[in-house]
């Protein structure tokens, strides 16, 4: 049986992915994969996700550099939740320019960002 | 502002919750959690989910004495994913009895059951 049969993608043909820092162990984010996405990463060994926004594969990194180099992958016991173990290029997942998109602690009652942005998004996104 | 308020709970109320081991960085399981799981976590300090199966409250380790003590909650950059940082105890998190549900890795392009049963399922979940 092909591996994919056993992601239990839901009824858009997705299913959350949870990327984290194979080294430090820091969760980085959870984005989206369809079969296509799977199947790309297991093959090129880079993390590509599916954008809903854009309706398209995301190679984590085509703009920003900051890609994914795949460690592992692993399915849940349910099948319906993927983890990527990754080397994160730049120690920098997340579109604010932190290392993580799980910045924000809950402290005193309210959320308090707590890590520090290391590289300003609009020099990570410009051409 | 009330720190649930910035949580982006999706059409039914609920939002997904990476439970990860804080001391040895694993990822445990993925499950989901409403307001009302979100409020009793933070004021207990033991990890609370939402069941959707059973439609109500799912105080972790209720039935199999695998509680989470809670070390953190963080929320991500979108504000609609959770992250619990906790203490795993009895060092299982997953209805099979391993540690943690990410229990199949990608190899050979066959999903391979690599992490070991530490507890028989029958001897946890038996009253």
């Amino acid at each position: 049986m092909n591996w994919l049969e056993e992601v239990r993608f839901d009824g858009n043909g997705l299913v959350p992915v949870i990327a984290q820092d194979a080294d430090s162990g820091r969760v980085l984010m959870v984005a989206w994969a369809n079969a296509g996405a799977l199947a790309e990463t297991a093959v090129t060994g880079q993390a590509v996700y599916f954008s809903r926004s854009r309706g398209k594969l995301w190679r984590k990194g085509e703009e920003s550099g900051h890609r994914q180099r795949i460690r592992e992958i692993r399915l849940d016991c349910d099948g319906d939740v993927v983890l990527y173990r990754v080397e994160q290029a730049g120690g920098i997942a997340c579109h604010t320019g932190r290392a993580s998109c799980f910045y924000r602690l809950l402290e005193g009652g309210q959320w308090q960002a707590i890590d520090p942005v290391l590289k300003d998004p609009e020099l990570i996104y410009r051409k």
